[in-house]
């Protein structure tokens, strides 16, 4: 058997895309509909007084095509947490109006590929903290998709010694490097939680850099021989400020 | 042709995710709603009957994300029942505000790839009995996936011999000792009843530990090259006491 | 090109698998109900006449899990009697609260794998008629699962001799054969007729003996390296004494 | 890079599969319903003018099973009147009451695997004009599957020399012409038209030669290792006659 | 580690394709359904003012078959207006009579296989400027794929060295050329944004030379090993005087 990697786990994540059912978000009144922001963006600013007192985090973000409406997603510590959420999140009037499209259950993963050695408990590790229970930023663009390392014929990633995938990983961790500033990337692993094994989302302000990096990677031993990707969305963040104009109808 | 693994043969196992469909559950009053819930805790107080006279056992949890709101877990001596017990829910009220999102049909499993030789009959060795007819854990957490060996091409698992099978298995079951006391694992075959050949069910207080188990296993050459998995289901302990909370809608 | 099988086709088949919609059966008034019921148990009667004259047989199987609540299996001599029971089910009142899930077509086959030589006439045969015009068994359980022989790589069943395929057919026949008495086997071919190249329907008064078979099985080369397996149905058999207790709602 | 087979085209043929929602159809009053199967006895007769003025052909068939109720397969001397004919009965009465569950877009083809060497224009050929522009023939039954030729590791039909093809489909041709008189073959391709590269359509008055011509034909390398077929649809002619009574309900 | 494609990325694309539920559209009144053709062509309007003033490009194509009834596909310089374009429409009248069937999220790409060296910055050559921001052709129909290029086993395209892949790219290309004013390409890359790695938008006059060109690339190494292709799209020109008869019920 090879040797398993060692992860450092953070907080747990979900990610939640709804579509709008628009035909029936019309034939509220206005009232009604304002009301249904309003409940919401209280939900909002719940969220918002947790990733305050830094005990969770959270985003929303708009996304292009028919894959969904919005994605919201949510990081917490606790698995309940992110159940009591969706849970809340599916009582409120606008989620009447949502279908869902999508979901990730995850936690926020740092593997032990990139690590040096060292005694040090790296739980109390700022450096290490900040990335495991990360506010996440406010970037104008998102992009999330979920992946697993292929295990087929004489492309098995589980099969490879660990000096192998460390080299691997190495190489592939300098091509992210070269992003640095331009994309932020949140890992979550999701081995036992979902269908996939890793949740890859992407922050950036330029929206374009998703696909030089994800494309860069691609050409890379560990992508090209090893990765398997599900489906991608790609979305616009959504401000509080612009949830009345995305939601308004006539 | 390689011989074939022998198994013994406990309860018959019924996985039923549902979703909900709260805009219609809203739409009744309170005191219907009251009254569809009692009547599910009636169920459940029946299927509680059962379990203390040790004739069968189940689990309730709720799940994260969009796959499905809950799961019920039940397990029964014969198939009939757990077909009587499936129509006794799809006739109550709840289940009229329940959409079913996935389910699976098996029985509860020990194979021979572990065991000692003996002449005893292993169907009355109380060790084996307590695994054959389980009472279900009320672990804070669940997951549930199903699974197959691979037949592909160089990665055949039924074309190995026993020998090769069984070596591997041990190796596979070492892992799994080592998490004893943190992780409940129930192995149900589902051969000739359900799509996958085997189901898995986990129970933990300790969610992280779901993650640690399967992420560890899939380095273990059984996995690397002969797992292929389904989809994930994980989720929290729906306790009857929080029934009410979790059901409960303005 | 290889040989190919040579094949004695039999009556032809449908399997019909069907979810009820519960809660808008629960609409309807008891009277509309048992009118529903009773104009179903009188297509059911009119099938009896039919298997008495021997023009044909049928089952009547409640499905456990979500893929369905019931499956009709009918035989009949031609593909326009296939059509015309599911076009007059299909206007029965009780079909409009059935939800179809599943259906296959395909024809009662036996193939000359396992056949000796001979000059005679097989249809002439009473034991091969027997075979080809099943009165389908009231077995307590049935399973169904449709098949496809592999053609991938090295595992292609179709570029093999007619001699090897030959020689393994009668390893795997010789595993069915164990199971005489205790489980009975319908194979109909489908090729040309729906997405998988068989249907097989096993029937037993034990269900556990479907696992026990299929996986012994699994372990032959023919299922092993050749077989492609789609989705498994379980169920109970649903006399139809037991129709007004199964349709039953309060 | 390998020669391209060279294509005569000849109609362009639309496969446009409909399941009935009965339940809906039944709502109608007897005279809404015979309206509605007047409105498209009307359209089938246009139909037949355009065919009978040779300027296209087209046929209906009920599907067996649950993957649709009836097939109308269209064949035009343009896309644009494809377009309107599917526009033209998705506006109709009788539309409202089905479900679309499959369509199919192609144009008649004739490869040049098979054709001699010659200095005529084939499209001037009468032989040649009958086959691309055809009448389709009013056999009991039709059996509709689209398919692909493999393009996977050692089994790459598109890696392959013209000659290699040519010999693999000749030898496929001899297996067509022995069915000569019993089954008729129409092939229509579809690359850059849909997913499949082609269609078959094939028509008999014995529905068992569908099966042993398909059956025959996998035993032969061009399908053994080079054919990967999608969905199969079989069903009865419906001549115009029968439409009263296949839509009749109480 | 293989050497990266550069890429050159012009407009943002969105292909939104829809269907339209034709009982629902035919209970408006009269005058409902032309006001929302009429809010339609508004949209419409403003688009091509857009247009005109070269700040992006949109068609508009009935679609063949049931995979939708039409598709719009539209180029703007940022995600951002793709979002607003598609959340202005799902809010229009019409909008809710339709029903969406498939969307894809790209970029216009040029790759360097086919470019020279030279020092000039492309983004200010007007050729390249022109295939960039290019303004859509009027043709008479319209095909559309998604495409990945593929890795698996010794097919790996990402595995291959820089050469390799331009001088298959090469090749590839000539192809193309030699359909040049028979067909217009736009290739928009979608790595990072949708689930294939690219979208091909083929423009002609000549439906049929979608399929002589699709084909024969088929037979060229890079398609033949390389290509994995996702659902086609073919549809004809949908001009605004022709909306009013597209959308007509009596």
């Amino acid at each position: 058997m090879s040797e398993a990697a060692q992860t450092l786990d953070g907080w747990y994540c979900l990610h939640d895309f709804r579509s709008i059912d628009w035909s029936s978000w019309k034939l509220l009144t206005s009232d009604e509909r304002q009301a249904a922001i309003h409940e919401f963006q209280g939900l909002l600013e719940k969220w918002n007084g947790v990733q305050e007192a830094e005990k969770g985090s959270h985003a929303l973000y708009s996304i292009v095509g028919q894959k969904a409406d919005f994605m919201m997603m949510v990081l917490r510590p606790t698995m309940e947490e992110l159940n009591e959420i969706e849970l809340e999140f599916n009582k409120t009037k606008l989620a009447e109006f949502t279908v869902p499209t999508y979901s990730y259950v995850s936690v926020v993963e740092l593997s032990n590929y990139l690590a040096g050695d060292s005694d040090e408990d790296p739980y109390q590790n700022p450096h290490v903290r900040a990335r495991l229970y990360p506010k996440l930023p406010e970037a104008k663009y998102s992009c999330f998709y979920p992946m697993d390392k292929r295990r087929q014929g004489n492309d098995n990633w589980y099969m490879l010694s660990m000096d192998e995938r460390k080299s691997m990983m190495r190489s592939h961790g300098l091509i992210g490097r070269s992003y640095a500033g331009k994309v932020k990337q949140i890992i979550t692993g999701s081995v036992g939680f979902d269908d996939y094994e890793w949740g890859v989302t992407l922050f950036s302000d330029d929206v374009l850099q998703f696909k030089k990096l994800v494309y860069e990677m691609r050409f890379d031993e560990v992508s090209a021989r090893y990765g398997e990707f599900g489906s991608f969305f790609v979305g616009n963040l959504l401000i509080p400020s612009k949830l009345d104009s995305f939601l308004h109808v006539n």
